[in-house]
C-alpha cells in the first residue's frame, strides 16, 4: 500500500517539464573529462559541482584529501537527513575510435545522450538535483536535511574517501543514504542494490628480454608474452573456475535474507544474451545459479598488451608483457590478502619472477535487507515504475559503501537512471532521458516520503 | 690459402677513406619511413635507389608487382655474374617511445647509426654500393657483371617477390648471390649464412562480446581476453615445446654436412645471455642442442593485445582480444600446412570460434655447404677479419631465398654489416660505422675474388 504522498504526481511532471535544462546541465558537466585514472578536469569538475548545489541555495566545501577533493553540500531542514553519495570523476575514454561520437562531446540520438559519464556518474548526480529541485518547487523548501558527498576518486578505487569519512563522521551523519547509481533492466523493471562487491586491482607485468629482439632467435630467448600468456592460464580454467589456491578461502554463502531475494529476482540470462549477442553465459551458468556467482569473486583480465600490435606484420620477440586485472571481492575477502594468494600462487607455479603491482583496493559491502528504508525505497517504486522491483541483495560493481556502513552505520539504496544498454566503462556510454526523469522521479519521491 | 688478389688492400683503404659519404648516403636513405606495413615512402626509396645505382653507372628499372616495385639494376662487365638481393623496405618502428632518437632521424652516438632500416637493410645495400665504387675505383671498371634486385615488401614477407623472380630468370640469371645481409658475433667472428627460415605469420582473433563491458558481470559475460590467454596456453607448454598436433610432422634433422657445421659453430650461449640480461635460453636449451633447434620451426608471439592497456585502472570485459603469431618454419614445412594444423588444433582443443587470419607465409631454404662459393666467401672472410668465420647451414631469421634457390639455382651467401647488438626489427636498430667498412670490404673483396 502506497500512500498518496509517496507518489505526488507534481515532482514527476516538474522533472519532465524541466528535461531540456537538466540535459543542459549534463551536457556541460560531461563536457569536462574528470579522468580521475589520467587526472584532468578535475578542477573544473569541482567547480561545476559547488555551482550546482549553491545555485539551490546549498552551502559548499571543497575538501581536501590526499588525492582529488570531495565536494561536500549541505542544505534542507527536516527531521531526518538523507546522504548522497556520488562521483565527479569518469573512467578513461579508450578506446576512442569505438566512440560514435567524441567521448567528451555530448550528442543526443534517439533519445538517448552520449558521453563518458553522462551515467557513471554525472547523469545520476543531475538526477538528484533535479529531484531536489522538484522538491523545493513542489513543497516550497526541502522537506528533510540533505548532504551530498560527490568525491574525485571513485573510478580509481576510491583510495581517499575512507579518511574523509573518517574525518567528518559529524557532518555525514545520517539516517539513510543513497547510493551513486541504480538501473532499470530490459524489462523497466527497477532494479535496486543492497550491497556492493569489493575490488583487488593488480597490474601482472612479465620480463624476460632487456630489450625486444627479432623472432628468428625465438629458439633461445624467451618470450615475455609467452611467459605472461602460461601465467595467466594457471589462474583461471576455461569452465570460469578461479585457481588461486586460498583465493576463496572464508567467503560465506548468502545469509537466508540474501538467499530469498536471490531467488526472488527474475531470471535475465536472456537479457544478458541478447545485449552482448551470447549463446551461452561465462562458464556455462544459468538463473539462479549464476546469480548465486554474485556471491563468489572474479577475476577478470581488464587488460592485457605485449609486442607489436599496430598494422600489418612485425616479428618480434617482446621483453616485456603486461596485464591488468581486477579481482570483484565478496564481503568476507579483503584485497591484501587476495593480492598475497596471487603472489604465492604464481610463484609456486613457477612464475616468481613475474611482477604483481598492486594497484587498488576495496571490500565489499552489503545492507541489511530487513532495514526499514530497503521496504519504503521499494514501494515508492513499484508506484512510480509501476511494476515490481527487482532487490538485489548485491550486484557485480564496485564502490566504497563499506566505508560508509562502518562510519555512518546509514542503510544505502541504490536508485538511478541506468539501464543495461548503458555501456558503462564502454564506448557510446549513454543516458536514456526517459530513464532519467524516471529515475529522478523516483528519488524525489522517495525523499518526500522518507522526510 | 688466400691468394694475393683476394685481399687487395685499396679496397678497403678506398671504403674507410670514404666513409662520410656512406654515412650520408645511409642517412638520405633511413630518413625515407618506406615501411611496407604501413605503405608509406615507398615511391621515395625506390626513387633513391635507382637514383643511386644509376650515379654509379648502372642502367635502372622499377619493375612493378602486385605490391611495391622491385629495382632492378644492371652494370659491369665479366665472366661471371653476382646477383645481389637486398630490400628498401624496413619494419615498423614502433614502439616509438622507445627510441632514444626518433626512428626516422638517423643520430650518430658512439661510433654507430642508430635508425629504423640502418642495418636492416638499407645499411647493407649502401654497403654494396660502397663495395661496387671500391671495385671501380681500384680496378677503373667493375671486373663481373653485377645485377641487383632491391625489392620493397621483404618485411611484410615478399608476397609478390617469386612472380617476380619467375618473370624475370633471364635478367637475374647469375652464378653466385650475395644475401641481403650478414652480421659479426660478439668475439668479432663473422658469421656467414647459408640458409634462411621460412615464415608463417597469423592474427589470432577471439571474439565473445558484441561490446565491451563493465566488469561487474565478470561472473556472466565471458572475456575475450581469457579466452585468447586459453586459446594460447595450448599451443605451447612452459618448457617452450609447440604443442600443436602435426606441427612437425616431416620435419627432417640436419644432413651430415649441416650436422658437422652445427658442431663447428662456436657456443655463443652467453653472448645471449649477456645481450639480452638472461640467466637461461628458452626452453633450458644450450650449446649445440640450442643450435640444432635452427632445424626445428618456432612459435612466437610478436604481438598480443586486448581492453584497457593505458595509464591507471579500468574495470572492463574486454569483447575482442587478438594476438600476432609467427611461425619460423623449416625447410619441410609449408606455410599452409602450419595454418591448417593451428586450425585443427585450436578446434580440437574447444576454440573454434577464435579466428585465424592468415598474413604471409614463406619457405625456408638451404643452400649446398659444399659449393665451391661458399669456400671461396669464407676463405675471403676470414683473410679480411683475421678470424675464422662460423659458416651456419641455417639461421633463424627468413628470406625469399628459397624463390632464387628454385628459379636460378644459384647459390647464395650472406656477408654484411650487423652485429648481435644491431637491434634489428626493434627500437635503437643501429649500425657501427666499422662494421659498416669490414662487411663493405669482404664484399668487394669476394666480387673481386669471384670475377
Amino acid at each position: 500500500m502506497v500512500a498518496a504522498f509517496e507518489t505526488d504526481p507534481r515532482l514527476g511532471a516538474f522533472i519532465a517539464d524541466n528535461l531540456d535544462r537538466y540535459v543542459e546541465e549534463l551536457s556541460a558537466l560531461a563536457r569536462i573529462p574528470s579522468v580521475a585514472a589520467h587526472g584532468t578536469g578535475i578542477d573544473d569538475a569541482v567547480a561545476f559541482v559547488r555551482a550546482a548545489f549553491e545555485r539551490r541555495g546549498f552551502t559548499t566545501r571543497a575538501v581536501p584529501t590526499r588525492g582529488n577533493p570531495v565536494v561536500v553540500a549541505e542544505g534542507g531542514a527536516g527531521a531526518r537527513t538523507v546522504l548522497l553519495y556520488n562521483h565527479y570523476d569518469v573512467q578513461p575514454p579508450e578506446p576512442l575510435d569505438a566512440w560514435t561520437t567524441p567521448p567528451f562531446e555530448p550528442a543526443l540520438r534517439d533519445g538517448a545522450l552520449y558521453a563518458r559519464g553522462v551515467i557513471d556518474d554525472k547523469g545520476e548526480l543531475v538526477a538528484r538535483l533535479a529531484a531536489l529541485d522538484a522538491l523545493r518547487a513542489v513543497h516550497g523548501a526541502l522537506p528533510l536535511r540533505i548532504v551530498a558527498a560527490v568525491e574525485g576518486e571513485e573510478e580509481i578505487g576510491s583510495p581517499n574517501l575512507e579518511p574523509f569519512i573518517a574525518a567528518n563522521v559529524d557532518a555525514l551523519r545520517c539516517d539513510a543514504c543513497i547510493w551513486e547509481a541504480g538501473t532499470v533492466d530490459d524489462h523497466g523493471r527497477p532494479n535496486l542494490w543492497l550491497g556492493v562487491r569489493g575490488m583487488a586491482y593488480v597490474e601482472l607485468v612479465a620480463h624476460t628480454l632487456a630489450h625486444d629482439a627479432h623472432s628468428g632467435w625465438a629458439h633461445v630467448l624467451p618470450n615475455a608474452a609467452w611467459q605472461l600468456v602460461h601465467a595467466l592460464a594457471t589462474l583461471k580454467d576455461t569452465a570460469d573456475n578461479v585457481l588461486i589456491d586460498g583465493f576463496e578461502d572464508g567467503v560465506q554463502p548468502p545469509s537466508p535474507a540474501q538467499e530469498r531475494l536471490l531467488a526472488a529476482m527474475p531470471d535475465e540470462d536472456d537479457d544478458y544474451k541478447r545485449e552482448y549477442g551470447l549463446r551461452a553465459l561465462a562458464g556455462g551458468r544459468s538463473g539462479l545459479d549464476a546469480r548465486r556467482r554474485l556471491f563468489h569473486p572474479t577475476c577478470n583480465i581488464s587488460g592485457i598488451w605485449s609486442g607489436y600490435t599496430g598494422e600489418g606484420t612485425k616479428t618480434v620477440i617482446p621483453g616485456e608483457a603486461r596485464a591488468k586485472l581486477d579481482f570483484r571481492l565478496v564481503p568476507e575477502q579483503n584485497p591484501a590478502q587476495v593480492v598475497r594468494a596471487l603472489r604465492a600462487h604464481l610463484d609456486a607455479h613457477g612464475f616468481g619472477n613475474v611482477e604483481v603491482h598492486f594497484a587498488e583496493g576495496q571490500r565489499a559491502a552489503t545492507a541489511d535487507p530487513d532495514h526499514p528504508f530497503v521496504a519504503l525505497t521499494a514501494r515508492v517504486a513499484r508506484a512510480v515504475y509501476g511494476t515490481e522491483p527487482v532487490v538485489a541483495p548485491i550486484v557485480g560493481g564496485t564502490g566504497p559503501a563499506r566505508f560508509f556502513l562502518e562510519h555512518l552505520g546509514a542503510p544505502f539504496v541504490s536508485i538511478g537512471c541506468s539501464y543495461p544498454g548503458a555501456r558503462k566503462h564502454a564506448p557510446d556510454e549513454n543516458l536514456r532521458l526517459d530513464d532519467f526523469v524516471r529515475g529522478a522521479t523516483c528519488i524525489a519521491q522517495v525523499l518526500a516520503a522518507f522526510a
